[in-house]
């Protein structure tokens, strides 16, 4: 039996337009070889899981020192036509300041997408990538996730764009902002930045 | 490499004292003969990891028929004196009305152990074991998990009890009443129980 790690890395698109991307390789290996991949690898003997997961990320996209949490494991007898592969997925976000990525090893290209027009993915990837937006959805829900992904002073505007780039679908204004004020996870600041008519209010999120 | 299953089984007691137990074997071969571990073993080739996990349980254990939910992939280098094997850890509740354990295989004995007086284990089993007790801790707090080890109907003081049983402490009766009114996971009967001076009005978990 042979294990491999791949990693789920969401970002959004550093346009302002809120757009959930996450990170793809082109396979330059068989099998599967000119589809494009979750970046990852096999787990190296004297390495950890994690280890391993940052290693592969390093190598095949460029991508270094992020924060990775471990997902899941997928382990169906027949999904890699090598034999018996266990794999070991992933969890990572992003700033959308980061670097471009760069393809390295067995990587042809990497490059970001949207999660809203995948290519066709190898492997079981759909199902790893779709088990990981899951992992995302939750952590907004309960925590407030998303500082990684919005600069440290934001607007509720802003960080309801974010909200509706991850849910995949538009979300009440009113909703929305009274949703905000049941959690405690943005603070007001005195300051406001002018957007259109009038200055909107500036938050930070608690503890950053 | 070589991938195995451990499962994280835990019950309550079932004297009606709340005490939290997990379900062990005591090892019948090599490494760690005659040490206590967690219930597993390898993954076979033709099989998925929860088929390998309810097979390992059934087959070590005699415990059949369960819920059983991942819950983390270990794999640092070193963690098991037969080389490389990374381990894909499963958790699991059941009643404490269910039959006793009964050891076979590669089980010299298996029995439910007290979470708070535990014996040596072998392994990284340890830390496996303080992970699933965290998860139930989280779901605890988050979804008043307890259905599966409480009787359909039951008291605020047994739910109480219960939830003491999990986190390892006393808690005070009218925060912990208020911590329930703030949720939305019991729902009052139309029906009381007499215990001691006065009758106890009783609960169900909603949806059960």
């Amino acid at each position: 039996m042979r294990v491999t790690v791949d990693i789920v890395l969401f970002t959004l698109r550093p346009d302002g337009a809120a757009t959930l991307e996450v990170l793809l390789v082109e396979r330059g290996v068989p099998p599967y070889e000119g589809t494009w991949a979750l970046p990852g690898g096999f787990v190296h003997p004297d390495e950890s899981l994690e280890t391993a997961a940052r290693r592969e990320l390093r190598e095949e996209t460029g991508v270094d020192d992020v924060y990775l949490e471990q997902l899941y494991s997928f382990g169906d007898p027949g999904r890699d036509p090598r034999g018996r592969v266990v794999t070991v997925a992933y969890y990572a976000l992003v700033s959308p300041d980061r670097r471009p990525p760069e393809a390295g090893t067995d990587a042809r290209a990497a490059r970001f997408w949207p999660v809203a027009a995948l290519p066709k993915l190898a492997f079981d990837h759909a199902a790893i990538l779709e088990y990981g937006l899951g992992r995302l959805r939750t952590k907004l829900e309960w925590t407030g996730v998303g500082f990684e992904l919005l600069p440290p002073k934001f607007t509720l505007s802003e960080l309801q764009r974010l909200h509706e780039a991850i849910l995949g679908r538009d979300l009440d204004k009113r909703n929305f902002r009274r949703w905000v004020a049941a959690r405690d996870f943005v603070v007001p600041l005195k300051e406001s930045r002018r957007t259109g008519r009038k200055p909107a209010q500036l938050f930070r999120f608690r503890g950053r």
